[in-house]
């Protein structure tokens, strides 16, 4: 397991920064969806963004990225007050709400379930460590704010999560691909899943219920 | 504190992992009960059994369980894919959920206070982390489906955990018996009187407001 | 960074147990509004109490507070007992609540930004790892009796917790104060900063929809 990468490639750093943003972006739609204030924004906006991977670094024993690497705050802070201040002028609010969350989840799905095989973890608890840092900041965006979760909307959302886990460990453990192209692949389909999803309303068989 | 077995002996094994499906099967139960698809049920199953193990294991500084054991992902995915296929044939769900999780809970009391006594811990931090570790993954389970925490119903249940925790160390620690006696005698106990809760619908005195 | 202190002064030390007993209580007090047992009582106290300060010590890689200081959780116990008994004969808990959570509130700041400085962390770091620290305890507290947060509610309350961090850090890493008045200063005026707000209802704007 010695070609997982501990520290992401340049180009990976921005999408890294770009999902995170897009998170915080979410997180910051949340809180205007509940009028707070400033002070909301910011604080729905960092949890929704760093939540995901703060989960997966203290589960996989690694010191919590945020930490360590204060230009992510810088950017949470950055895209909330823009939010804050842009956005009672734009329009369809809980559209670009869905469209942030499956950008960040896309990335943060493969880089969880790769820092986790990079800790000698087994596949089943990559495809498990990617889920949780992929939906776990929007999990607690959508607790926070007194939300039902939007992983128990009605379109398929763990379930894209976990298949761009998967195929992530395919192409770079199973089929040899280097680190690079296994993750474009991963995450340009883990988006194009769940946008598909968004806009077809996607959804798996639900549960049937007899009263019992 | 050097007779405190860090791996658990084989019956035990088993029976932590007993505890592992019945608190996977309370989740997938919940889930049902909000009618989510097959990937709510997974992911809801997997908090749920995990859950407390996880929070036990990171407020002590032990490595999570989980992510060096990947059985327990496969017993958690078995577990609620066979929930979803089976239950909507089966009565009574409601009745199967607070089961489940009344047997999961009596044996992570025991263990949860035994791992805290294995790091140093004082008796009364052990209390309380077998109290977490019991009680956790059912909180976290109820949170993530916006239901209130079963914990806050109207049967005696914290307490119960607490009393499992508090009998184990009494009869390991205080008493000198051996782990394995211990163990049986605290896991009986305290599903035995989770049991008696259920049936009689026992509770302890709740608050009684004045208008303030 | 040497000169930051991790064990707290003597006058530190009680002040630190009775912002841990003022959280206790506010914990205890969200209990009695649910009707909860002696066992939720409990519970949610500890949860209140404790959750702010593990939460930052689980971010920055130190050991959990309280699992080596067993007095925290006797405080904590004696706390809530005492409100669970003494309590139905009390007027207008809310607004004990509210102060207790405050006086909390304004101590865990400026102690979660100090101890983020000992280990290194950058400002901002420092900044929300206090805010961390002063309102975890609460959110957590919230969540679990499934009332929306207090740091949504109308007075302004992360953003006082920010600046109380942001005071101390002032004061002590670049105005060169010494640690314990810095403290004192920043603890003083974090609690009177939300008690205006309080008083006053105060509040930053509000963000204003439209319907979009």
């Amino acid at each position: 397991m010695d070609d997982h990468a501990h520290a992401l490639p340049v180009f990976f750093y921005w999408l890294d920064l770009l999902a995170l943003a897009a998170l915080a972006a979410s997180g910051a739609l949340a809180a205007a969806r509940k009028n707070m204030d400033i002070g909301g924004f910011v604080l729905v906006g960092i949890v929704a963004a760093i939540g995901g991977g703060t989960l997966r670094d203290v589960l996989l024993g690694y010191p919590v990225a945020w930490t360590k690497q204060p230009e992510y705050l810088v950017i949470c802070l950055a895209v909330t007050v823009a939010v804050y201040v842009a956005t009672p002028h734009v329009d369809r609010r809980e559209t670009w709400l869905l469209w942030a969350d499956a950008l960040g989840m896309g990335l943060y799905a493969a880089i969880g379930a790769d820092k986790a095989l990079a800790a000698d973890a087994s596949p089943l608890v990559a495809v498990s460590t990617g889920v949780i840092a992929a939906a776990g900041g929007g999990i607690l965006r959508d607790v926070l704010c007194n939300d039902i979760p939007v992983i128990l909307h009605k379109e398929i959302y763990a379930t894209v999560a976990a298949a761009g886990a998967v195929l992530y460990i395919g192409l770079h453990d199973v089929g040899g691909l280097d680190y690079e192209t296994s993750l474009i692949i991963a995450v340009t389909a883990t988006f194009a899943l769940r946008a598909v999803a968004i806009i077809f309303s996607l959804s798996l068989p639900f549960y049937r219920l007899r009263p019992g």
